[in-house]
């Protein structure tokens, strides 16, 4: 046992880590169920598997080929397949899916919270959904319909319908009652306690360790502090920002008319904010949607459009070089020095465009100070243009002994260097205020500008003053 | 109020709303506060402020001059102030720490769990600091001074002391009974319990809604689950993979001996986690640490020194061009063409290395999988290589109407989009494999690839083939 993991490890079996001190599954316990596989030997992968926590079982299956995934997934216990189905990855799980019985399937999703049985149902070609869902009990059944009835990406689809509600009137020895005969009705997991007014309106929240604290006669509506409900349909990345900002460890969501129809936790808030958090880096670099375990093609097409509208703006950039023709065939050192006032451009256009989306997903940046952000952006274009200019056209008198090239560039940095500020800060501002999302789209025209000007600049102020 | 927030609103003072819909603090609520701070209005601003949530106060604190900040501070009751003091920004946070008498600080940092308290401390001068300590009782200091002893971003400091032990003897009443006896030395809020043996090692945890389901005579022993210590030496990057991994709610964090010293909670791993991306996402575009308040000079120092490498990238990249100057001089149009190039190749590179350093957080991409990867990725640098140069080629074709123009440029950008493939992604392999951050990297290096591949194989061909 590695010194970090002080206590039972769960993840040990027969002797042997499954996982290293990363806890990444080591490649001997993959080679382990790989040979178990093969040999088709499985009530040894059984014992291997059993006690690996769900999201272990789902690592593993991306390290495995899909041959070797079918002959797994008939191996796992029941339960440990059902929590892991809604850990794998889009793919895996689709295929995965395929292959499970609707029997078994409706069997396992019973195991399961409603938020995560209806992401697996949401998963199944048509027909098989139909199986599964006639294969389950009625209420459970509902609950699924209930939840995929919200839209992708809301409160809706991501609440548990599952909730620990209380009447205003009840005691805490009520309330503890309750939980103690009700029990299994009641989520897996709750945190809070809403307590609702009789129009099943939720009033107030109770962290369970303030109920626990308490004596068994105090009210509830003594103990409760106030609660934002959630409305149903709000967007989820709005939903991560509430959490976040509030450090809230669950919130309830209602309906239109404010009633209480189930409970976000702030476990599935940890995946948003890291899904976005990949989107927006992703989309940042020109990457679309790639899916982590995506083939050749799945990648190319993650990445190929991109190219191309960076293929147009790179030759509308050779179109606005076209114009200096002369300028280039009577002083050579321009071709050779003109790539980079473009490149400190881009450079410093990617930067001050990354802090602006940045701050807009984060709500630093408001319509409010936008102003002064923009000022400060200029400011720093300034300074950096000037400090930028001078070293360059230091470095260029150096290599050239042509005191008027050195100005003409010095200049044409200084110029691209607050158009890059400029651009870098209004660009994802318009976007946003269009309502586009500010981290697809700004690149593409940031880019655009900054290789303009960068050529147009240098080449024509070279014009100008050295022709 | 508005119908997304359908119960109480704390946020509502004198039938105002005090946020709008997005949860961001009105315009018209920041110049209520303007207003009451330049008439030194006291009573106003305390009814104003006083039902804000802390994390409301700490962005309306950014919102206003440092003189308006002094105001507040004045005026903010103790406790709020208290609980405002970690949300607020570092350089801010510096600031207000400087108004506030030691006495009244020593005070409001009692309101906080040790975490807390020792994060705020942790920013006070040196001499501020042993007058803040000095005011405090023995065993909050004790509790501040032991959180400072461990390293800066590790497990250990982001722990609170408090914690919920119960020994594995205990039945389910016997906890609920200690709770309610000994709640005021307990954790402000908790989510699990952990079972410990004899040496105070960490043996099981119960989520407390399993306690509450539970009947009184119930022995812990029988309902905890196996648990795992978090060594409190542990780097916070890796606390945050496995609370993720794991979607744990809250953790026991362990000595080297194993023996139960603190807990951390989600509510800290959500702000580590966004952290974490936000110095991900900025360091890709070459802006260091950039702190939200920075004024013109902070920006420029976040800033400049990437520019400075870029210069010098982007220099090397003119002396390659420099080498090809009879080329240049007889083909002007292999001036226009060059930027293209290197263009495709720079995009087409920060593509790939955006993915890797991507994967290399999130453990996707192992030393298991590396050369699975890189097999993946040099296919689609030729894949995507194939159609942008076959596309470009057309165009230079349609443009200059010279074949052999064609077949050099489509052939250039096929080895560049390779070398970008390849460089993305065994940049940040290499640099993770070294322990640097491939984040803050990896951009300069395969930036300088592209652009010299680029210029290199563009204007070689060129050399060999239309000369």
């Amino acid at each position: 046992m590695s010194d970090r993991t002080a206590t039972l490890d769960p993840v040990v079996t027969e002797d042997h880590e499954a996982l290293d001190e990363d806890y990444v599954l080591t490649a001997s316990f993959v080679e382990k169920v790989v040979d178990a596989a093969d040999d088709g030997d499985g009530m040894r992968l059984r014992s291997l598997l059993e006690d690996l926590h769900p999201a272990d079982v789902a690592d593993l299956m991306g390290f495995l080929t899909a041959e070797h995934r079918g002959v797994v997934v008939l191996w796992l216990p029941p339960e440990l397949l059902a929590e892991t189905l809604p850990e794998l990855d889009d793919g895996i799980r689709e295929e995965v899916l395929e292959q499970v019985a609707p029997g078994t399937l409706a069997e396992a999703l019973q195991e399961l919270d409603s938020d995560d049985a209806a992401a697996v149902v949401e998963d199944l070609e048509d027909d098989q959904r139909e199986k599964v869902l006639a294969a389950m009990p009625a209420t459970d059944r509902a609950a699924i319909e209930n939840s995929l009835g919200y839209a992708e990406d809301t409160a809706g689809r991501l609440m548990q319908r599952e909730v620990m509600a209380a009447p205003l009137f009840w005691s805490v020895g009520d309330t503890i009652d309750h939980v103690r005969a009700q029990g299994e009705d009641l989520p897996e997991l709750f945190f809070d306690i809403y307590v609702v007014d009789p129009h099943n309106k939720p009033v107030g929240g109770i962290p369970i360790s303030g109920l626990l604290r308490a004596a068994r006669t105090v009210k509830l509506s003594d103990l409760m502090e106030p609660v934002n409900g959630i409305a149903a349909d709000t967007d989820q990345e709005e939903v991560a920002y509430i959490f976040e900002k509030y450090h809230l460890i669950s919130a309830p969501v209602v309906d239109s008319a404010g009633r209480l129809v189930g409970q976000i936790t702030v476990d599935d808030i940890v995946n948003i904010i890291q899904e976005e958090n990949r989107e927006d880096i992703l989309r940042l670099a020109g990457v679309s949607d790639e899916s982590r375990g995506a083939g050749v093609f799945g990648v190319v097409r993650s990445r190929i459009p991109w190219l191309v509208v960076n293929l147009g703006t790179a030759l509308f950039a050779s179109m606005v070089i076209g114009q200096f023709e002369n300028e280039l065939k009577a002083l050579v050192y321009l071709a050779i020095l003109m790539p980079v006032v473009a490149s400190i451009g881009g450079n410093s256009g990617t930067q001050a465009l990354t802090v602006a989306v940045r701050s807009l997903a984060s709500r630093e940046l408001t319509s409010a100070n936008a102003p002064r952000i923009l000022g400060r952006e200029v400011m720093v274009g300034l300074f950096n243009g000037v400090t930028i200019g001078t070293l360059l056209a230091v470095v260029a008198w150096v290599w050239f002994r042509e005191p008027l090239l050195s100005l003409t560039i010095g200049l044409a940095v200084l110029i691209n260097l607050v158009a890059a500020s400029l651009a870098g800060t209004l660009v994802p501002l318009a976007l946003d205020r269009l309502d586009r999302d500010p981290a697809v789209a700004s690149p593409v025209f940031v880019t655009w500008i900054t290789d303009t000007v960068g050529f147009l600049s240098f080449l024509g102020l070279a014009g100008v003053i050295l022709m």
